[in-house]
């Protein structure tokens, strides 16, 4: 029977006494677990089950590993919606409900984000577009990651953690297909100068031209990559 | 160095390599895999480092084991957007920006509902109605899935696959804090029939209604979940 990978497993039950040894223990991201030696000693598992047990946690961002440097709480561990990590190319249809899916919740993002953020999220979001800015010469990889890093800083400054796990989500899943598209088909001054717009409504507090701009920034890259897929 | 369980691992590739063989295979969610013993001699791979790839395709909803049957595609694999699966207890404002979230996406697709809902999407609907009703005499879990899943439903009716996970994720994550609350200081009633009123103006395919509806309904959930939070 040591053939049978899918009797209930011991690695079950340790994953969620692991859970418990990072909450009952006040662990935070970033935080250090003890050692795997410590770990298999304390939960009297040999080592195969520990590390099915961690690979399953690393798999959903609850824990992160570090080659030579040990085991620590991941980023992810309190995130109530997570990016599936299985996810391969998206087709045709996804990648149109997901970019309808951002318009229906970025653009009332954008309009909290005007009525809310406060001088730590504008830093956040001037300091973004000043990086994507020093892109526009055709570093089209850092361009991305920065236009991609003000979206994600705009749905941050809505307040809500949840929609911004949301957001982020909905952006990490697509980033290689729109990178990809929008290389060839993208008019890389006319996103930067949307994105300054958009900015410059949060900044002034105007929720009603926040929230109208991203509609319309969205809908633009929505063209795009109907045009792409077409 | 066996103890060194961050080290680089196998089954990073098998993973990889498992969902090769899931795409290429043209495996859709339900179908079985290949048994565990022609999975280990196919990938050259020991049963550890094979159970350690299938449990985190496990974790994600890639893949489902069952005791003595086999391992089986699914359901979860082509989803843009999961629920964490080690989320523990939701704190107060977490629940707070949770209900806010649903706030800011089901009203609008209930409007999207009611100008698109097919024939199965309103016999869904109906159905799942028709069984809250029969709850309502006392039989609670049953109920609050079946409210669950006329939620559910109204998201599913929108026509949006994306989105319809966002919600899905939203649901499955706070279920268990919000059966617990609304147990103890819902009006059962009241929200059958407002979930009677929303079904009303989806059918008649009057989406300001419908959207509106949602929205109320669920200002309702908060107004009962604040009281309890309070």
């Amino acid at each position: 029977m040591s053939q049978d990978v899918s009797r209930p497993s011991l690695s079950d039950a340790l994953t969620e006494r692991l859970l418990d040894l990072i909450r009952s223990g006040g662990l935070r991201p970033g935080d250090r677990l003890p050692s795997a030696r410590e770990l298999s000693q304390r939960f009297a598992v040999t080592t195969p089950t520990l590390r099915e047990a961690l690979r399953r946690l690393e798999a959903t961002g609850a824990v992160r590993m570090r080659h030579g440097s040990g085991i620590y709480v991941g980023s992810d561990l309190e995130r109530v919606v997570i990016p599936n990590p299985n996810v391969g190319r998206l087709k045709g249809d996804q990648l149109r409900q997901l970019l309808d899916a951002r318009m229906l919740i970025e653009p009332p993002l954008a309009a909290l984000a005007a009525r809310r953020a406060d001088p730590v999220d504008l830093a956040r979001l001037r300091a973004v577009l000043e990086a994507a800015g020093t892109y526009l010469d055709g570093r089209d990889a850092e361009l991305h990651e920065a236009n991609m890093a003000f979206h994600r800083a705009a749905a941050r400054a809505a307040g809500n953690a949840v929609l911004d796990e949301v957001v982020d989500s909905l952006l990490s899943v697509h980033s290689s297909e729109q990178r990809e598209i929008l290389r060839i088909f993208d008019d890389r001054v006319r996103d930067y100068d949307e994105h300054q717009a958009i900015l410059g409504a949060i900044e002034k507090g105007d929720e009603a031209a926040a929230e109208e701009m991203m509609r319309t920034h969205l809908a633009d890259v929505k063209c795009v990559v109907e045009e792409r897929l077409g």
